[in-house]
């Protein structure tokens, strides 16, 4: 069987160099022989040690019926979403690292490989090389999941570690992302919290069955994070990560991405550069954690070219993992959210600040003045955001208190 | 399709009531109807909710056609052997949580169920609830798995936290597990590391393809680690933990189980009371981990189910999960290991402990002297200890250092 992989930019030339050096091992796991027969770039690839298969026509894929697999490593919607749907159709197994369409898209193409009898996998989207989307869906199945958390954007991870470790500020720690290749010059996607939005929506798809669509999940980035805030946090031993989560409510499910404060020993707190963990609590199971290098070249291609392999020998029975497409119904309002709230506010207004939220710990040692407040529902935290307001208490931050 | 549950201990009752209380979502994922027919055990459950389902003889399920996947919890090698050899034979799937059994006879079971098309499935037996086994095989397929490394049994790590927080002697920390129904009253399978060893010679099997038995992975328990040893290890930062680890060194795969010394803020480091985790290192991968309670009823019974479903749905395409059987020969000698050494001695030994060992840093703020060698290699460090003997240097620790 030959495999085409579209779009040689760092994972998909990941996957062509990976799949060369493991070749023995991956046709042998996969019960057959395999090779890459096509790549697809529009750029120029002549100058490349893979010249003989460089292809800028996506037709000369589509229209062989050797290709049985169809790599898909561009990114972005367009042109991905119409390569991913006319490989499809064709009867070409789809496997992909592209978490914008997986999560944009992912009902409508798991249906059309259902329906062609062949498979879309997509385990590089979250998480990089951490084995996630398979271990969630087969081997958590039989019981409640009743939530997930993870920190799902290394980037992101990263600059908050600079924060919590060399107390930087946002700006400074980004620069530092961006000299290091962690992070893009336009980080939006990053530190507005957008990809993580989409990580969380694909996992919540997958664990309840129904495409969550992005614009769904409530998000904040972790532009606003002061380094006040941060050191606020450490005094009381704990770090603010970017988290993504989803949990059952007894109103129903709710799901967000936004900073958060965790106890610096817990499993997702503990989570330091530009590693990604994922925490999943389950009825039966209580807490498994998966935890890894979230991106990456050689793990991101390790994840897909795992994923060719599922999709090439499990022939044609084929693989269950996925979801069913759904109207915008399938989470309740985060507000529906209870946690304890971590406020920091001037000390002239500590009064006033603990009279409105309650205080359940104050925090020691810590610039102006800070404290945890009792268990608020999410309608309540923001009519009282709206009191301070009115009260003249500007909240220096407020931030959810999580316990993964 | 019927299953049968061999043993109602606390994994076999746990299976029976998170099937009942989950069967709706399990008949779902597995994709048809289930039922437990029958629970096989010795004892009498005339007065248990389960009454109707309770024989005493295993041949009832042995010749019931309907019973198409066998459930075995008994623990131990005998009868357990028998009766999954025989199930097997009969066509009928087994799924377990005998570590003991499948570190024993796994590659025996795995030939007699590729032979009879039927799944001879383990998850529970590493790692309780944690999905480990499967998305090891199938999500690390590509590359090269170049060490596992795992806090795999909750017991002793329970007991090193204690040491480590708490600083209680072993003694104590052990008398406490037992208290809290955490070890055995014969603890022996835990302190001295033949459970962990069990299950690193299954990760092991599973990872390189080939049956290693317990009695090849060179084994230290955990009795003779001192309240010192660990007020020292921590004044480097450092956590001593009983870890199971197979790696592969220049000249094979060295595997062993011994209390080791780890940064406390690394991945394995950090994992404390009755936690479990797995550290897979693969040459694309980079580190990932998994993470979760390694036993309990419910979590247990949940990785077991999953395997049941997976049994069941995956029909004739049976799961290449697995490794075939081989003479004792897939690991090399342990001493082939390389690692510095974390010394303690009287404070009166110091020069000439140095001057054998080598000090690459020492340790401040301890009892007596404590130090961290450079990097040794097994015989090296078996040489030293002997030529420490002769001199009259007593070694009151040496104890490997680890990066996991």
């Amino acid at each position: 069987m030959k495999i085409a992989v579209i779009g040689f930019g760092t994972v998909g030339s990941g996957v062509v160099e990976v799949f060369y050096k493991n070749r023995d091992k991956i046709e042998n796991k996969a019960g057959c022989e395999l090779d890459v027969k096509y790549i697809v770039d529009i750029r120029d690839l002549s100058a490349s040690p893979y010249a003989d298969k460089w292809t800028k026509d996506f037709n000369d894929v589509l229209n062989d019926p050797e290709v049985g697999v169809v790599v898909e490593t561009m990114g972005g919607i367009n042109p991905a979403y119409d390569f991913s749907k006319r490989s499809l159709l064709a009867g070409k197994h789809v496997v992909t690292s592209n978490k914008e369409l997986v999560a944009a898209h992912g009902a409508e193409f798991i249906a059309i490989a259902k329906e062609k009898n062949v498979n879309y996998l997509f385990e590089a989207s979250v998480g990089g090389g951490i084995p996630l989307l398979h271990p969630l869906y087969q081997c958590l199945g039989a019981g409640d999941v009743t939530a997930v958390a993870g920190i799902l954007n290394g980037t992101t991870n990263f600059i908050m570690t600079r924060m919590i470790e060399d107390g930087m500020s946002f700006e400074d720690a980004l620069k530092l992302a961006q000299d290091n290749g962690f992070a893009e010059r336009n980080p939006a996607a990053d530190v507005e919290g957008h990809d993580a939005c989409r990580k969380i929506a694909i996992l919540t798809s997958l664990v309840y069955g129904k495409h969550v669509y992005p614009d769904e999940v409530h998000t904040e980035g972790i532009t606003e994070i002061k380094a006040a805030d941060v050191a606020a946090a450490s005094a009381a031993g704990c770090a603010i990560k970017l988290i993504g989560r989803v949990e059952k409510t007894d109103n129903g499910l709710v799901a967000m991405v936004a900073p958060s404060v965790l106890k610096k020993t817990s499993p997702l707190g503990n989570i330091s550069d530009v590693y990604n963990g994922v925490l999943v609590r389950g009825s039966d199971l209580g807490d498994v954690m998966f935890y890894g290098k979230g991106a990456g070249k050689a793990p991101t291609a390790s994840a897909v070219l795992s994923d060719v392999i599922d999709a090439v020998s499990a022939g044609g029975n084929i693989r269950k993992l996925g979801w069913v497409d759904a109207a915008h119904d399938t989470l309740i309002d985060y507000r529906n959210d209870n946690t304890a709230v971590m406020i920091r506010v001037a000390a002239c207004d500590k009064e006033k600040a603990v009279e409105l939220f309650g205080c359940e710990k104050e925090i020691e040692g810590v610039e102006d003045y800070a404290f945890f407040t009792p268990v608020l529902n999410g309608y309540k935290l923001e009519e009282l955001k709206e009191k301070a307001k009115e009260q003249g208490v500007e909240l220096l931050c407020a931030l959810r208190v999580l316990d993964y």
